[in-house]
């Protein structure tokens, strides 16, 4: 049989462990595969664009497990009360081919995405980050929020959003997390002498949500809103004076920040400095971009973490066939065959 | 929410609308997505090889409806009672991405694979078949005769197989479908006189089920056993002699039996003819062969097919969030808010 966890099921298992340490062990799980980063099947994705949006799948592999996700974005879907974005993965065994897992991945992607920021920022950021500013507080603004709390024990987040109901919602349901929330009036407002800024916004252009008159010497930047073609938010002067990182060079050059920049311009792949191999903050002093866009490994981390994690919630569904002879296919064709009276008390009696 | 449809689901579902007439429905929703062929989203499919199989992401989209197969092919699980291709699909919606049906399809890609091929053969057969000859009857044998009795009104149907338990199996599957079933003891007596000959062999080679001297003026010949590279069925005298048709040429050039042929080897695409914009068979005395490997917009069909089904089996699943407010992901997180007792007791009341 094949696992199945739906949306309330995640929740559920998410509010069992505690979204900390479900995002530590998140974490932990990325961190693992990132530093085998090298053995890891990697495809572009193979999206089928419509007039209103795109479908996409993002496979990977490590040789021993295959994830795939399913994800959609599609902007007008909110005017019906629909999500933009929404997302489900499987997760199979190499071995067999025979799915193991089918997962909701809507919730899991904002929860891996958080746990990507923060480990990028635990590798990258400056030592002793107390304060984070984030800069648009839709979907992911909580769990960026949590994640830094518990990967990097920030005390302080900023919060700014140009619509202010956004900004009440992620103040609202941060009270009682521990953190000390503060509702800024403005991106300086947010940004000035905070350790980290992350920027999540939704504007579909090259935007500046980042000015360089904002960066302070030894600042980290989590650029994760940038994540499509077309779709920056760091003036490009930010970007040319300091480290970035990406998560996949390739992907990243078409849909990253570093789309505004020359093709030869210098980056890291994130997986190298937590494998050792190249080197992450330099001095105290520089500044560190994390241009996140999400890649399929990741995905791929997140389903292992939950497959693993001991847990009631989701139930099996019998999504794959099960035979006694693997020719006679057609057997399932039948009546199911009737139990007989002995075998039937056995069955109730075990 | 999202339809789920399991192994058993389907399996009741196509016993209580009864096969033949199940494959009946099916090839009329096949023969009309492929009338308009054009207007599908036709993409490669997406491979990830391993030592003991591979595993195949196979997506199609007209448009307003965008289909993905998920489906392996692991020739050692049969070691260990699991089955070599199982496979399961998701229908989603493209103007908003949201998934609408997620099912099984080890049992659907059978039944379509019997429906496709009997939609070719009544397209391209001389008139009036009354024989099935049926090499191989491994576990696609049983839904092929009765696509070919519900589509053809076949008569007989002659079974051979090497492997004498798959043809008991078969027989014995067979007995009572109204069938007259004819157990032969070599591919030449199950082939002689008959009208149409299916090929299902699983010899991961190339070899030769048919050869010429058993072919006779006439006949149609259903390949469907050689559909990957290196793997075919039929003599290619037989093929060079034949007027060939295939699903999606560009597929079927490394797939199909014309993988033994020049590059320039004539073929016509099924859907030409069935659009009326190609020639079927040219007279009663030629053989015809339909080059069948199996192609994604069949996949599509079979979901949308069973989608529309007017039916009790299968349940819904919460793959997707349902949110009030689309930026207020993170309400999931946070505990389901207790029913206040005036709408539990409208609830319980209505």
């Amino acid at each position: 049989m094949t696992q199945f966890i739906g949306t309330s099921d995640l929740g559920a298992l998410v509010r069992r462990i505690g979204i900390e340490n479900f995002l530590v062990g998140l974490a932990t799980y990325i961190e693992a595969d990132f530093r085998h980063w090298e053995s890891f099947e990697k495809s572009a994705r193979l999206a089928s664009h419509s007039r209103d949006g795109v479908i996409e799948l993002m496979p990977a592999s490590d040789g021993q497990l295959y994830a795939m996700k399913y994800v959609n974005g599609h902007p007008g879907n909110t005017r019906e009360g629909k999500l933009t974005v929404t997302a489900f993965g499987v997760l199979a065994d190499v071995r067999t081919g025979y799915p193991l897992l089918v997962s909701e991945m809507t919730l899991l992607t904002a929860l891996r995405t958080a746990a990507v920021s923060a480990l990028a920022a635990r590798t990258l950021a400056a030592q002793h980050p107390h304060t984070l500013a984030l800069i648009g507080t839709g979907a992911q603004a909580e769990f960026q929020a949590l994640a830094f709390k518990a990967l990097l024990h920030i005390h302080e987040v900023r919060l700014f959003d140009t619509d202010p109901e956004a900004l009440d919602k992620a103040c609202r349901n941060l009270a009682g997390s521990g953190l000390a929330v503060r509702r800024c009036a403005s991106v300086a407002e947010a940004v000035r002498g905070a350790d980290i800024v992350t920027t999540a916004t939704a504007t579909k252009a090259r935007v500046h949500v980042l000015t360089p008159d904002l960066i302070e010497p030894g600042m980290h930047l989590n650029a994760i809103g940038g994540d499509c073609p077309g779709k920056t938010e760091l003036h490009p002067d930010i970007v040319a004076r300091a480290s970035v990182f990406v998560e996949f060079e390739p992907q990243t050059r078409i849909e990253g920040e570093i789309q505004q920049m020359p093709p030869d311009f210098p980056v890291t792949e994130l997986w190298r400095v937590l494998a050792g191999t190249a080197t992450g903050r330099r001095s105290a002093s520089e500044v560190t971009i994390f241009d996140s866009v999400g890649f399929a490994v990741e995905d791929f981390s997140a389903l292992r973490f939950v497959r693993d994690l001991d847990r009631s919630e989701g139930h099996d569904i019998d999504l794959l066939p099960e035979l006694d002879d693997p020719k006679d296919l057609f057997s399932l064709m039948l009546p199911p065959m009737p139990v007989p009276a002995i075998a039937r008390e056995e069955m109730l009696s075990s």
